[in-house]
């Protein structure tokens, strides 16, 4: 089954696996004359590229995007946008072992019983460097949505047991620490604690959060097609995702109906808008105007230095300890893709409501 | 745009408002030869019908279920199989206040915002009824999975603070108590605290946790088409859940790679499995073999009865005491709900990973 | 694999078989806020009823439909419109032969084939009443078309040998006379002819053109899903359609560029058109702005009276003599289906473009 | 709307301008296995490649094409397979008086008209170019359904006035002359009439008749989704295609039911099979296990060097001679698109099929 496309009228396709020869998304279906050149894009590969910090994978790559169609005099031309990004550092000997066992964590096992067998290489089509076709595409979808004045922020909540002080909160503190933490002290605090995994040869986990702003009231459709069904998906196809929460999210169930109904008012402009945002955006699938605030649960790195028991592919048991330097989390790298993922499926979502309200349409046709 | 259609291959598509002449589905690419009767559908309906328990609304509806296509001879055919609910108690004029003004933690504003004017009957299509299409059609997936031995149960395992004791679990006790937990001394605590916010003219919310058993390694893609992305989107697409988790969940962003890796092993058949399923069953979008567990977090029901503040659809301030009476808790009805959108999602998921291996397609073909 | 469905944004999703308790469809991304009523779409039906005249089959059915969903105060609401028409007439006994041989030109075989068992009460799901769901479903995409000045006019070109002569044109015939011919002189020659096929227990063939006005330039896209693709696929999804032509069609493969090419001209208001039409008004998948013209092939009718040779589905040779009154000829019920069909097709792509222009979803946005 | 995807298990994705960096495709679900090298993609892409007789474009382009993805130790992974071919030879100057007025017969107009500007070098996504990555996509189709002993041949029919003589059929002649042509008798008289087309700078069209073997009875799907509709949509899709008919196609409208139905035998080793074939393979849009064959009208190719009259791009009149040396004749080079057009769609459906029956899916699971 192909499951490599994202998207009904934005789409994208992405392709290429960590030690092939690169990899890259075509992303069709955005529309035509938004300026747009490799610089831009860039911009959001840089922020999940390797090498950044020491807590990142010191593989180098400098993941440099090329533009290979769809873009005409520095504007999309409203046909399909092809991106790529060469593998420059694809040192398959290092892998060899790798493909003798099914290493805890990873989908290594599970690939070998779907497919029959699997590029060993790094993970194949299941390393993160597979994001990088998201990044690019979903970069497009951003640029897209700042037109229409929509922003959308993710940041890192927590690293294991370091939480974010949201009373702290600062903006710019996101992409100036290496945990992308909107707090600089929690962000100093979460380095120690990386730091002791790293020498533990251990990893951890940790939890995203992203808010979005600018989105109308009325995008989204209320049965399947909710807005924050849409964005479960988007957020849950990245790998390592474990939950996914919206507004109060989890501690809505220990709520009363009395806690957790947001009051609506009416605003000085005479707007309609809501006095909480228990519900963190969206009514009945459809956003109601408020920030849309939802918050991932990101797993441990599964590749760790420790002694791990496991089994080969023929089922004897192994203790293994997986070599390389790997990243000890995967929340800060993680960021830009839950941020660009969520651009792709608002993006997707607002051009497939333009036909909601008929009067729309007619406008369209009898001007 | 349309929203109201389900799945690929295995596909539903509902209609149908709460107050209209009533609801129904159309499930599209069930395989032929399935035996099939409208009593085994409704066997589903009756766990979601209103009117059981003190605990439900007292809305009388049988809910019988006509099937109108699709069955010849106690069969499917492989063609689509449509089945309708007819309303039976559909008063509006109950409902004319209610037009005037938006329901806090309802769908009211979004509908207004989104399509220009609403059907203001109980919710129209923003209404718990919306659900008769889907575990209608879930159904149909569920007798096919249990012919591939695959079996989903889901439960209440906690109703505000009140959570069941898993060291109790008793399978047959879900379907024994009014509140579907597998624990009946936490079900007799779940009633008082539910008499509890009755009493206050409250509500509140719960969690459901949902598992599935004899799915075989292998069914699941690995980039956007992950079988948890999908099972997040599933779920998500019901109304009222604000959060989903799978294994661990949110408890992995606080773990380390040493205590979440599950280390395999080889059982005493020969086959490989798990010694421990903190991924709960899927690791890189594909399913390991092992049952698969999730949980969904539901809000508290927000027609409540004590006196909220909103404002009218004007913008003019309004309090509002929401009249009739409504479930305290959404959580023992949206159970079957649950299982039935596991089971499209699985049943769909299998049929389009059928050609995942190449050797299979060729003993298809070739013999 | 789920096949009953057709369209994007515009979505329509059809079931029932010949002999069971009903046909219906479910429109699904209709836009909120248009009028409609039962009338309007029974008006498309009355078209494709049986009974009419001696060249229909005398099948007494009413083919009522009831509207189940999605309108209110006499307007779509944006949400699904579920449209169903009960079988009244249903003699299954007539068709017990029929079991036990394969039908020649009809889908018996293919559905054994497919499904391992087939409903053989008068072709089930490859019985012409199945087009019902089509039409009701296809007349609100007419009506939401007709709101936007595109007009859908398709009538019968020819009836085996007997051909219409297009200088007599008048599209007032085309529901005046019983073979939907606009020039009557033809009309009435396709009579006779029709009477002299009954006469020896025969069916003709013929074909059918439509064209649609109002088609602003600019609709369709440029590759896969262009506009002529999709109206192909859609005519051809019809029963008993072997062939689809645009403009000059197969006359092109004999022409030359010079008299194929359409000249581009400037119109008094100072637009720009073309002098000729030999496209049909669609260059490189995407409307000219000239009306659309397109023509489908229909083959006889394959229920014929006379003897014919064939098997029983266990290999044995039979003749046999197809009992009932069958309509000798499809083409004009066929008629109001490629009309429906066409307006779905077009609806839908109108719908999905909406966004081609980014210009327009920034007015959108921003006003 | 994006509209570059063809497919749903079975998809491509395609993308590149005739004047950009290059073009490609990603192909995604194929099954794991299949053997697959870049020579195999190659063989389909030089039947297509400008340059090859006088009757072609000189243009110089050697269309090598590189794996990029989904390809490991020879065979596919299951994975997404990205191919592309760099442009080599792309002199963007040569198109700038192009730029300021619309091509008759080319979509120059209706580009601008749906995306308010154009990429004006050579057609960009318009030109036939475009069809690189379809090839290559189409060209795995073909291997996969060579694997399953399916094989499709599609050849020129005609040119202008000049047909083949289908008596003298000779399948080795296809590959062996300039217009792919079955009659080496015809193939000559084509040529001399392509001389003389040239000699007055004009250009013709002709027909292109393709014949499947080896699907089993049972593939496509009742409704919408009949194989035959899906063929349409798939040849349609081909620039310059304004027909299609499949089987007796427009001669079934002059037919009676007598002439037409084909009737069932059986054969000698007691299979169900019929006498005749005017069906072309299809019966109520599933295959009835004869041969397919479709014919598709090639319109003439609209760039020609005479003198043709047209408007500037703001609508004053101008008389063009369009410079550089074209194609007389699309046919030849389109009979590989025709083929691998056919592999995709046969392909998806035969992958969208596996389900239809219970009964396999069980031996699936249970074996």
């Amino acid at each position: 089954m192909a499951g490599s496309d994202y998207g009904t009228i934005f789409k994208i396709t992405t392709w290429g696996e960590s030690h092939g020869k690169g990899l890259g998304v075509v992303a069709d279906g955005c529309p035509a004359g938004i300026p747009l050149d490799e610089s831009m894009i860039q911009e959001y590969l840089d922020r999940r590229k390797p090498g950044q910090s020491k807590y990142t994978t010191p593989r180098k790559e400098s993941d440099q995007v090329e533009i290979l169609s769809g873009v005409f005099e520095g504007k999309t031309t409203g046909t399909p946008i092809s991106m790529m990004v060469r593998n420059e550092n694809q040192k398959s000997k290092d892998y060899s072992e790798i493909a003798s066992y099914y290493r805890p964590g990873h989908a290594d096992f599970t690939f070998d019983a779907k497919y029959g067998f699997r590029d060993y290489r790094g993970g194949g089509r299941s390393s993160g460097r597979e994001t990088i076709g998201r990044v690019a595409g979903g970069a497009i979808a951003s640029l897209f949505l700042k037109q229409l004045g929509i922003h959308i922020t993710a940041y890192t909540k927590s690293i294991g047991p370091i939480h974010c002080n949201m009373a702290d909160f600062n903006a710019r503190e996101i992409l100036n620490n290496r945990v992308c933490m909107p707090d600089a002290q929690a962000a100093k605090r979460a380095a120690d604690y990386l730091d002791q995994c790293m020498a533990e040869k251990n990893s951890c986990g940790g939890i995203i959060e992203c808010v979005i702003t600018g989105v109308p009231a009325g995008i989204g459709d209320p049965v399947f097609e909710k807005l924050d069904a849409n964005l479960a998906k988007a957020i849950f196809s990245i790998g390592a995702v474990k939950g996914f929460e919206i507004g109060d999210g989890f501690l809505a169930a220990d709520a009363t109906g009395l806690t957790n109904n947001d009051a609506f008012c009416t605003d000085d402009q005479g707007n309609i808008s809501k006095k909480t945002n228990h519900a963190g955006g969206i009514l009945g699938g459809i956003s109601d105007g408020s920030p849309i605030i939802f918050r991932a649960a990101i797993k441990p790195t599964p590749s760790i230095g420790a002694p791990q028991q496991t089994v080969r592919t023929d089922g004897t048991p192994i203790t293994v300890e997986i070599k390389g330097r790997h990243d000890p989390i995967i929340v800060p790298r993680a960021v830009v893709v839950v941020e660009t993922m969520t651009a792709l499926t608002l993006a997707d979502m607002i051009l497939k409501n333009m036909s909601a309200d008929n009067r729309k349409i007619l406008d369209f046709y009898q001007k």
